[in-house]
C-alpha cells in the first residue's frame, strides 16, 4: 500500500524536479554521491552488522498475523479509523455529549445476565493472577451503569455521555464480524421521555449524512419492548420471563421458526400465546398495532410520540415501525431500534433502546436511560458497497534534507526551527540521494521540500521547492515560515 | 465534581439572568410552572414507575469500582486524557510520524523472552476459547516488530510510526503505577544512525515544552548498551548472556547490591568482571567513559554523536550521560535513555532506545530500529506536582430550552437547525424550569441560551441570551447563526 515505483509515474513533478536540480553542479555531484543509494538503502533494510549479531535467532518464525479475529492498524487503516472516530466524536459533541471511557477488562459478573444472551457464551473471560474472574468487555453499557451507580448523587442528571471503545466477543467470523470491534455509544441517563430516544436516532442520522449515507441507503426499524410486554401480560406470563422471551424472539431471523417456538414453549408460553406473539411481531404498521393493542397502552403512545418527534428532527423518511425488532440484549425495556442497510446485504449497522431497569439489576437505584451502540465494522462494509470510503492520505508540510554529510547538523537546525513554528517536518535522517528524497516526498505527500546545500547554507539560506506548483526559491533560514 | 450549588455562586450571571427573564410575564408564569422542578427531577432520578418494575433486584450490589488497578474515565478525567493524547498526536505529527495500532490481545509468545524480565511475570495471559495462549499486551514494540515482519518488502523505509495504546501489567500498585496504562510510542524503523535516537528525544522534549515542563523539571539520562557489551567482551563473556546481564543490572536501584552481584555471579560472571562492570556503570561523564573504554569503540562514538546532535536540536541542557541506565527490556542493543524528574520523586517518565535485533528474535530479517514508550500515569503525577494540570472544562455553544410543553417540537426544530449549521447544542429534553436550565447551562459551560417561548415562536422568533455578556435579543429562527 505504501510507496512504490508507480508513485513516480503518478507524480510527474518528481522527474521534472530532478531535472531542475540536476542543473546545479552541487546537486549533480550529490546525485553521483547518492547513486549508491540502492546499496545504502539495502544497508538500512538489513541493518548495521552490529557486534551483537551472534545472538542466535529462534528455531521458528513467529506467527506474524494478529490473533484470529483481531486487526492491526498500519497507517492507511489507522487513517480510516481516525476519520471514522473523528466523525463519531464531532457528532457526539454537536449533540453536547461528553466523552467517557471504562476499563476494557471488567469483572465478569458485570456481563452475566440470566436471559441466555448470545453475548454470554462469547465472553473472553479468565481468572487473573489475583484469582478474580474478569472479562474483556463485550459491550460498554454495563460499565456505564456501574459508573453511574458509583458516582450516585454527585451526578447532575440528565447525563449525556458518549464513548468509543473496543469490545470483544469470541464468535464465528463472517463478513463485518470479527472478535473485536470498536463501538461508538451514546447514552442519555435521567430522561424518561421518548425525546431521549428521538435525539439518539437524530445523532445517528446526522452521522450518516456527514459521511455521505442517505435514507435511500439506510433505515431504522423501530419498535418497543412494551408491545411484547402487553402481549405477555394479556396471557399472564410472569414479568421475570420477559428478558428471556425477548432473547428467544431476537433469534427469529437466525434459527428456524420451529426452534423459536420450541424455546418459547420451554419458557412456559402456551401455544396460543406463542401464535399471538408471532402474529403481533409480524406487524409493520403503527395503525395496525393500535388496532391490535388499543390506544391506551404505553407501547403505542411511545411509538406515536417518537414518530411525531422524528418529523421535528427531520428524519421521518429514515424510520419505520417494525414489531419484529426486539434487539439481543436482555436489559431493554422500552423503545428499541436498529439501523439496517436497505439492500439487506449486511448485518445491523447499529442498535439501541431504552433500559430503565439496568441499574437495579446491579443493586443500584433505577434511573431512566437509553442508548445505542454503533460498531466500526459493518459501517465500513457499507461505505465500501457505496463507494464512499474517503481518501485519507498522509500529509506533511515539509520534508527537509541535506546534500552533504557535513550538513546534517544544519538540516537538524532547519527542521527544529520549522517545528518551533508549528510546522510538520519529515527530517531525512541520513544522507540520501535527491531521487530518494523526491520519492519519499511523494509517498508522504509533502507540500514543500527544503534542501540544505552548502553554497546556500554559507549565505544562511536554504532552497525551497513547492511540490505542488514546482516553484523554487532560496530564502534566509530565519525568514522560513 | 459536576454541577452543584456552588456553580451558582461562581457564576453571578445566573441569578442576574433569572432576574432579567423574570420581568417577562410569560417567564414568570413558567417559573411558577416549573417551581415543581425539584419533584420532577426526583422523578428523573428514580425513574418512571415502569410496568416492568416487578423484576426482582439481585440480592447483592455489584462492586461498583473498576477492577483493581484499572480506571474509569468520567467526563472530567476523559477531558484530561484527551488533552494529553492530543498533545502526543500533535507532536508526533509535527515530526511526520504516522499513527498505527495493534490488537490489545496478542499471542503470548510475542512477549516471552528468556532474559528474566519483570514484564514476563506480570503478563495478563490466558487460554482463549480456541485453546490459544494469549496475553493483554504489556508493551507495544513486539506488535510493531510483528507487523513490520508481516509487511516485509512492501514497506518503504524508514518508517516513522507512533501509537497511543493501552498496555497491561499485573503488578504491585504504587503511585503512578497501575495495572493498565496508555503508552505513547514513537519508533523509527530503518535508520541505523544515531540521528534517529536524537530525533526521538527531540520529539519528547518538544512534547514537554508544549505542556509547560522545562529542563529544570525533567532530564534525560543517556547511555548505550554497547558500554556494557564492551566490558563483557573484554571479560570474554558470551554474547547470549548480554540481555540477561542487562536485566540484572537494571534492578540495581530496586534490590540490594549484594543481590545484584549474586545474580551476576549465577550468570557466570567472575568477581573481577562484576567489580569492573559496577565501576563502569558508576561513570557519569563521557570523558571518563572515553578514558576507560578508549575512543575506538562504537559506544563512545555513538554517544558523542548524540550529544553533538542534541546541540543542533537545541536540547543539550536536557540530557546527561549516565552509564547506569540500561532499561529493563532485553531487546535494546545501542543507545538507551530515560526521562526522569529532577526532584527524584517519581519513577521514570519515559524510556527508550535502539533495538536493532528484535526482528530476528521473531524469525524475521533484522532492520535497525529505535523507539520509546511514554506512559500516561507518571506524567500526570509530574504535572500535578508542578501545578501544570490544565483546566479542561466542558464547552457547548448553545443550550436550547422551551417554556411550554407544547413547544417541545419547536425546540427540537431549533436545535436541529443550529446543528445543521455545525453548532453544538444541548437540547433540554424535558420541560424544565428556567432556574434548572441556567444551572445546567453553567455546568456545561454553554455560550448561549436559546429560549423557545410561545409569543416569540408565533412570530417565528426565539429569545437568545449571550451567557458571558448577559446580552439578550430576539431573532428570527432562520437568522440564527
Amino acid at each position: 500500500m505504501l510507496a512504490n515505483s508507480s508513485l513516480l509515474i503518478l507524480h510527474p513533478r518528481v522527474t521534472f524536479s530532478l531535472r531542475h536540480f540536476s542543473r546545479r553542479t552541487q546537486a549533480l555531484k550529490l546525485l553521483r554521491t547518492c547513486s549508491s543509494s540502492s546499496s545504502s538503502s539495502e544497508n538500512a533494510r538489513f541493518g548495521r552488522s552490529g557486534s551483537l549479531s551472534s545472538i542466535p535467532p529462534p528455531a521458528q518464525k513467529i506467527d506474524v498475523n494478529p490473533p484470529k479475529g483481531t486487526r492491526d492498524f498500519p497507517p492507511e487503516e489507522m487513517r480510516l479509523r481516525n476519520w471514522l472516530f473523528h466523525n463519531f466524536r464531532e457528532v457526539s459533541q454537536m449533540f453536547a455529549f461528553e466523552e467517557v471511557d471504562f476499563p476494557v477488562l471488567e469483572s465478569e459478573a458485570l456481563f452475566i445476565r440470566k436471559a441466555g444472551e448470545e453475548i454470554r457464551d462469547q465472553l473472553y473471560c479468565f481468572e487473573d493472577r489475583g484469582n478474580r474472574r474478569v472479562a474483556l468487555r463485550p459491550e460498554l453499557t454495563p460499565s456505564l451503569a456501574r459508573l453511574v451507580i458509583q458516582k450516585g448523587k454527585s451526578l447532575s442528571l440528565p447525563l449525556k455521555w458518549f464513548a468509543v471503545g473496543q469490545c470483544w466477543r469470541y464468535e464465528r467470523m463472517t463478513r463485518g464480524r470479527r472478535r473485536e470491534h470498536y463501538q461508538w455509544n451514546m447514552d442519555i441517563i435521567g430522561v424518561p421521555d421518548v425525546t431521549a430516544e428521538a435525539e439518539l436516532i437524530s445523532s445517528i442520522v446526522t452521522f450518516f449524512k456527514r459521511i455521505g449515507i442517505t435514507a435511500v441507503d439506510v433505515g431504522f426499524k423501530v419498535s418497543s419492548r412494551k408491545v411484547l410486554q402487553e402481549v405477555l401480560r394479556y396471557y399472564s406470563i410472569p414479568n421475570n420471563l420477559f428478558g428471556k422471551v425477548c432473547i428467544i424472539i431476537d433469534k427469529m431471523e437466525k434459527i428456524p421458526i420451529d426452534e423459536v417456538k420450541k424455546e418459547l414453549r420451554s419458557a412456559e408460553l402456551s401455544d396460543e400465546a406463542i401464535e399471538e406473539l408471532l402474529q403481533v411481531l409480524s406487524i409493520k404498521s403503527l395503525t395496525k398495532l393500535e388496532e391490535k393493542l388499543g390506544a391506551a397502552g404505553e407501547a403505542v403512545a411511545d411509538l406515536k410520540q417518537l414518530f411525531s418527534l422524528a418529523e421535528k428532527f427531520g428524519y421521518s423518511e429514515w424510520i419505520q415501525f417494525d414489531a419484529s425488532v426486539v434487539r439481543g440484549l436482555a436489559y431493554y425495556t422500552g423503545i428499541v431500534f436498529e439501523g439496517f442497510d436497505r439492500e439487506g446485504k449486511l448485518r445491523a449497522i447499529c442498535g439501541g433502546g431504552r433500559y430503565d431497569q439496568l441499574l437495579s439489576t446491579f443493586g443500584g437505584e433505577d434511573i431512566p436511560a437509553c442508548g445505542f451502540g454503533f460498531g466500526d465494522a459493518v459501517i465500513v462494509e457499507l461505505l465500501k458497497e457505496k463507494g464512499l470510503i474517503p481518501e485519507v492520505g498522509p500529509q506533511v508540510e515539509n520534508i527537509v534534507c541535506y546534500l552533504d554529510p557535513d550538513l546534517q547538523g544544519a538540516a537538524v537546525s532547519v527542521a527544529t526551527i520549522l517545528r518551533g513554528k508549528g510546522q510538520s517536518v519529515d527530517l531525512v535522517l541520513e544522507n540520501k540521494s535527491l531521487k530518494w528524497v523526491f520519492k519519499r516526498a511523494a509517498r508522504i505527500n509533502a507540500c514543500r521540500l527544503i534542501l540544505v546545500g552548502s553554497s546556500e547554507w554559507q549565505k544562511g539560506e536554504v532552497r525551497v521547492k513547492n511540490l505542488s506548483t514546482g516553484e523554487q526559491y532560496e530564502i534566509k533560514v530565519d525568514k522560513l515560515e
